[in-house]
């Protein structure tokens, strides 16, 4: 009976895969297996008895409003927080710019929802975001690639890219997924003036934002664009979406995201999300911001960063010390992950089989490259697992890489 | 700087339109306003104490999991436990054939994602579920409307609609939103033998099942067809997609709702799913399966349903004895609304305004037909106000009405 429904599938389910990391988790989490894998925070940094207090006092004390339906928008305190925690990073907006999202996947599912019809171009960096390329894939997108270094998307190459016409651009500058590279201010004014010259809008992805290990602070690129237009305080009008989560510094099992924009974007949102399923959680959003609210975010961070820098430093040390030479990786001021280079002669795909075996994942580079390459590259992730696991999977690691070099 | 964005809109944007309901909800919540506009449960049947017990216990035993990144189908003792109260009303199914969805809503976004191409026709009464316009309309589908009457879609109609070739048939064969009709079982199975015979799938949308006030409960049309085509127990396989949800047992703020399909369409919907949030609240959905497993769930549908039968029989005696006798009402034998038909002379959207300035609310008929018509329509929720509330807003309602009809 089933080809009556596979006869009746939509055109664009040609273009839907299963995210190559998410089937990955499943096999990386066979017992035993140490993943540098996914993207998960370590629930060792989870702040459990937070919530716990949370989830008391909601439901003591506004149960009736936070399990009931909410509105589409997202609920108001969580939204004027989110207004008071940009202000400190010079974003300054109301709470009528902000959508409360189920995670940034679904911000990027709305991006592609409002803005992309089929044909449409998007310049990205190549390797990219794998959720941004399977959201906006579905939609029709067609990638414009932009090259990068170590210090992120390359100027140059995004004016050169200008000339095939993209509809968006599509940025990481802090502590990119995959590469872990940190755009630099200059880069960051160069990139805003090119998409202004094209009037062609950014969408700024930072997950990552305040996961920061080493160096200093590098104001958002929706500040720098709001700064050089001389933005309205009470009106944002500026030429950038900026999208960031809760999943990375409260926990990712609350799906709890949020869009930034002109107040003109996030009705058209609003719109879209109404359709994709009313509201996100109101129980979960009450949460957050209990949690959230007063003084314990900024110190909960500061635990994070701690944590976080610690295993990254211990996994560079452990490519140097372990790693054959030829092996080479970006240095990260922050984030979760590690990018691998191996010399060409590797495909990391046809590797991994062989690391599973001896008990050790990571996720091949080629499909974060919307249009083929990096074949020999790897994301590590170095938040998950514990120091006394990250040194026993980077060995097991090097002696696959050893072997397969040899 | 706005049109920058405006004018990259992609054209399904002009399809989207923000629902009539939610932004009423926003008025009807206005102070002192008694509203049956919302389609609300009742905070009084929340399960607070219950919410309360599975958080401190989740988060004492499971925070690392319940706090991280899940699995795109959902939980699995979730859907396990899904799959055990769905054997109850002899639907035979595995987990493989579950995904579990952020509300209704998200399910219907899906199966629009999935099946619908610009210029599809779906077949649906007039009116229909809002949301599921709402969903469909923005991936393009069109709608061949069929006609039903107080026992729901009339079968000949049907029949006489798949001349269009529609690709999908959508039916809420159990208290229909917002009619609140049930389909008897002998009009069930000639649907199912309609939909076979040209080979038409059909999406079953199933919100109320549980609540029913009076009458024999009628064995869902996914049983129906499983039993007809003689299916494996083991491997479902039928001609139906059925949703249903937690939001009218448990709380509508978890968003938590599932689909039941043959395995080869649940995994193109969690191909989807991937991109459009990776997962549904992972905490939201162990709390679901702490309050629903075992016992609790059954006794507190009985409440839900005696409170709710209530409501539904007073709102009922008050029509009868206030309202003008020119007004006529469908008699729900469940579920949350009672659909009322004015004289054609009146227009319920141009009376509610008047409606509002009484401080009582309602939703206008009209914006249930997807091809027009119903100007003289209302639906009214009787779950989310008190018996009290319901008194006050029917006097207030009534004379409105009477207003009018002079």
């Amino acid at each position: 009976m089933t080809n009556i429904w596979v006869k009746n599938f939509a055109k664009r389910t040609e273009r839907m895969q299963s995210s190559t990391i998410r089937e990955l988790l499943k096999i990386s989490n066979l017992p035993g297996v140490i993943s540098f894998a996914g993207g998960l925070p370590s629930p060792d940094v989870f702040p459990v008895d937070e919530f716990k207090t949370a989830c008391q006092y909601i439901l003591d004390n506004c149960a009736d409003q936070a399990l009931q339906y909410g509105t589409t928008e997202g609920f108001t305190p969580l939204r004027e927080m989110i207004c008071e925690r940009s202000g400190r990073y010079g974003i300054n907006i109301q709470p009528k710019n902000v959508l409360i999202t189920n995670g940034s996947q679904q911000a990027l599912d709305l991006i592609g929802k409002v803005f992309i019809d089929p044909g449409d171009k998007i310049a990205v960096e190549s390797p990219t975001y794998l959720g941004a390329i399977q959201a906006w894939k579905v939609y029709g997108a067609e990638f414009v690639t932009v090259e990068s270094d170590k210090d992120g998307m390359i100027p140059e190459s995004l004016e050169a890219a200008m000339g095939q016409k993209p509809k968006l651009v599509y940025l990481l500058p802090n502590f990119h997924n995959p590469m872990g590279t940190t755009l630099p201010l200059e880069r960051r004014k160069r990139v805003i003036e090119i998409c202004h010259e094209h009037q062609v809008p950014i969408i700024e992805d930072d997950p990552y934002g305040q996961l920061r290990y080493e160096g200093e602070h590098i104001p958002p690129v929706v500040k720098l664009d709001a700064d050089l237009r001389g933005n309205d305080k009470d009106d944002y009008q500026g030429n950038v979406i900026y999208l960031s989560t809760f999943s990375k510094t409260l926990a990712p099992g609350l799906r709890l995201a949020w869009v930034i924009a002109p107040e003109e974007i996030i009705l058209k949102l609003v719109q879209a999300k109404q359709g994709s399923d009313l509201n996100t959680s109101t129980l979960v959003q009450y949460l957050a911001y209990e949690v959230g609210k007063g003084e314990f975010m900024d110190q909960h961070i500061k635990l994070i960063r701690k944590v976080y820098g610690q295993r990254r430093d211990l996994m560079m040390e452990l490519i140097d010390e372990l790693f054959p030479s030829e092996v080479t990786y970006f240095r990260p001021e922050g984030g979760l992950f590690l990018w691998v280079t191996t010399p060409p002669k590797l495909n990391t795909q046809e590797l991994l089989p062989i690391a599973v075996a001896q008990k050790v994942a990571y996720v091949p580079g080629a499909p974060f490259h919307p249009n083929g390459g990096g074949l020999n590259t790897m994301r590590m992730n170095f938040s998950n697992a514990s120091e006394e696991g990250i040194r026993e999977g980077m060995k097991r690691l090097s002696t696959v890489l050893k072997s397969a070099l040899v």
